[in-house]
């Protein structure tokens, strides 16, 4: 790729270039600024990604990314197994516990239903999720797909999929985002904060 | 750092935030992508650091990185030999030789005078350069230092310093960059552009 750039400095941009949003010039940055680092700290950046790729499997119950067979949030005892909090992906359950607010289990879909990218319900973890549902501690279906067409179709098909169970299936709310300004929000949101507006 | 991640995702976030210009969010981007990558790619880029930081040294003549006791330019016979590119940076070297204009030697101070920084010229390979310049094959030393205050002062300095030498000592023209627009440029720039203009 370059002109001249001994071998082992020309593979570790090549590297750091398969890894997203990152093109020649940050790889380039990078690279060299590895060789200014202490070696200890090199070996352990490389020891964690070789670990992440070897010992990190999806969590036998909830699909979301663990070290063992079953996640730590699905065999915690201390957590509420009466609400199962649907999301698309294993960083949104890392975005929901950030809140430190929900206590409840997660369902990892992998993915939302998208026509136009080939993503049908038999592509994410639908039959899984069923599954657990048998099971009659589950009360509540918190939908928390992203609030976008994608999310929004998903989320509509998962509550008319999982009536037959008579849960309380729930949506996350719509609304303005903390610390934004009402000026520059988007119409749609704007509307949907209106509708979803709650007696004070 | 996150209220519940699996250790091995955990440590590869840690790793990657030690990166130039990679925060918590980016981080995190990366270690998620690397648990979809191929695990040959994976075991590929953690080879590559490694490599990197074990397998590059400086050239002992220009100090250039490279994967030997003398580099690949500096030990190339088709190369002349009797100019000496100085620049700052390794990188310099990969920027001058993308032109594929250049078929000289280089000398890489790794740095640039700056009393700000308390980097004075015992902290730069200058001592390495005047010996290089004892061999009377060298004609021509170009001061390929960085157009900015630091460069310019360095880019100053050798050329006194050398004087005794009786060599051709030249600095890389300054102006506007090629593709750029003359309304923004600014005024330093055009002023050089101006200086260093040329008939035609």
């Amino acid at each position: 790729m370059e002109v001249y750039v001994p071998e082992p400095i020309s593979k570790l941009i090549e590297g750091f270039m398969r890894l997203p949003g990152i093109g020649p010039k940050t790889a380039q940055r990078l690279a060299f600024f590895v060789l200014k680092m202490e070696e200890e700290d090199v070996l352990d950046l490389a020891k964690a990604l070789v670990r992440a790729k070897r010992d990190l499997r999806f969590c036998a119950v909830c699909n979301n990314i663990s070290d063992r067979e079953v996640c730590s949030i699905c065999s915690d005892k201390h957590r509420d197994r009466s609400t199962i909090c649907v999301v698309q992906d294993p960083r949104d359950v890392m975005a929901m516990e950030r809140t430190r607010e929900y206590n409840g289990l997660y369902h990892v879909l992998h993915g939302a239903i998208s026509p136009m990218e080939g993503i049908g319900p038999d592509e994410l973890k639908i039959p899984e999720l069923l599954k657990r549902l048998e099971d009659e501690t589950v009360q509540e279906l918190i939908l928390a797909t992203n609030p976008n067409i994608e999310g929004e179709a998903t989320a509509m098909y998962l509550a008319k999929l999982v009536k037959p169970f008579g849960l309380r299936v729930t949506r996350i709310a719509h609304g303005l985002p903390v610390g934004g300004d009402l000026e520059y929000a988007d119409e749609v949101t704007l509307t949907k904060a209106l509708e979803g507006r709650r007696e004070l």
